[in-house]
């Protein structure tokens, strides 16, 4: 017999990815217990949300403008191309400082078990890129999965046709691993991939 | 470079219990790739929720009618006061079917270092309580911490004024735990407290 607001906000909350029943319900009293003025900017956050972003028409990432501050910005290098799964992996990706060129979102990967083929993802967008632009390179950021490596064998060979170099981030023992704790996959990928030193 | 409406939508869920920055991200591009029905509906219930809660005049506890539906139960024993530090308490002992008595909420515990004494928290409300109905027996539902011992402490002492059963619920080893994992004091706590069988 607890009040219906407050299980109908643990049903939304649910619904967020990693959180479950008891989570939700942590936050929801937390929430109740702190002031009004939290759960109001919470919410209009929220509500501001859709309205505030869109896809950027050129690469597909979360923007508030249209082209976004990335693929706008001249100092950047436009001939080097980041394909990436889903818009978040552009923030991770951002977030290392290890890359200077621009993004192509492809919105998903290549998933015949879930019917997802490669007239789902914006890959024709992708070659019309390279169409309309000079490209030296594109990197292929796709995680190391079975449908990560199918999107990318896909593209390697449609981007064939192209006078463009393609290349897949490496796959490996993460640092701070241990070899003790590494799957049999990844330390045979760890060892066709070893690096002379 | 990402865009503002979702740093200032991940700065804000990173408020929440147990949620760090990386899951506040995770969240956010949940909701931005989801319609933005689910984004609607969660604000909707975040701005209603200081609203429609209020907490109850008897026992303190979350509630959208005052006084809440517990105590306004009659098929409740009146006479059988369950003490919780806070209202989400309530809602777990509810949800295991223990118990059929009554609440009241402490709205904390006693605790010298964080400048939280006797006076703030619900004990004269508590007292108020025996003194206008009769009052059979009181469990403290406190965690078994430092804390929740010194409240029990307390209120155990004060409680010696008033012709009323005090009692605390049982303290050992959990369901399903390890003697193993169990740490000194938990398993001191379960010898002493050791039921013949």
């Amino acid at each position: 017999m607890t009040p219906n607001a407050i299980d109908r906000l643990v049903a939304q909350l649910s619904k967020l990815p990693g959180v479950g029943k008891k989570s939700a319900s942590r936050m929801a009293y937390h929430i109740l217990d702190g002031s009004s003025g939290y759960a109001h900017a919470l919410a209009e956050e929220l509500a501001a949300l859709h309205q505030a972003i869109r896809r950027c028409g050129i690469c597909g990432g979360f923007t508030e403008t249209d082209p976004c501050p990335i693929c706008a910005d001249h100092g950047r290098d436009h001939a080097l191309i980041c394909v990436v799964e889903r818009a978040q992996d552009l923030r991770i990706i951002e977030e290392s400082h290890e890359f200077n060129g621009v993004f192509h979102v492809l919105g998903g990967l290549i998933a015949p078990l879930e019917g997802v083929g490669p007239g789902d993802l914006a890959i024709g967008k992708l070659t019309a890129r390279l169409r309309e632009h000079q490209v030296r390179e594109i990197i292929l950021a796709l995680n190391p999965t079975v449908e990560g490596d199918t999107t990318a064998l896909y593209l390697q060979k449609m981007l064939k046709e192209f006078p463009v170099e393609v290349s897949r981030l490496a796959s490996g023992l993460p640092v701070g691993g241990d070899l003790e704790y590494t799957d049999r996959l990844t330390l045979s990928r760890s060892f066709r991939g070893r690096v002379k030193v």
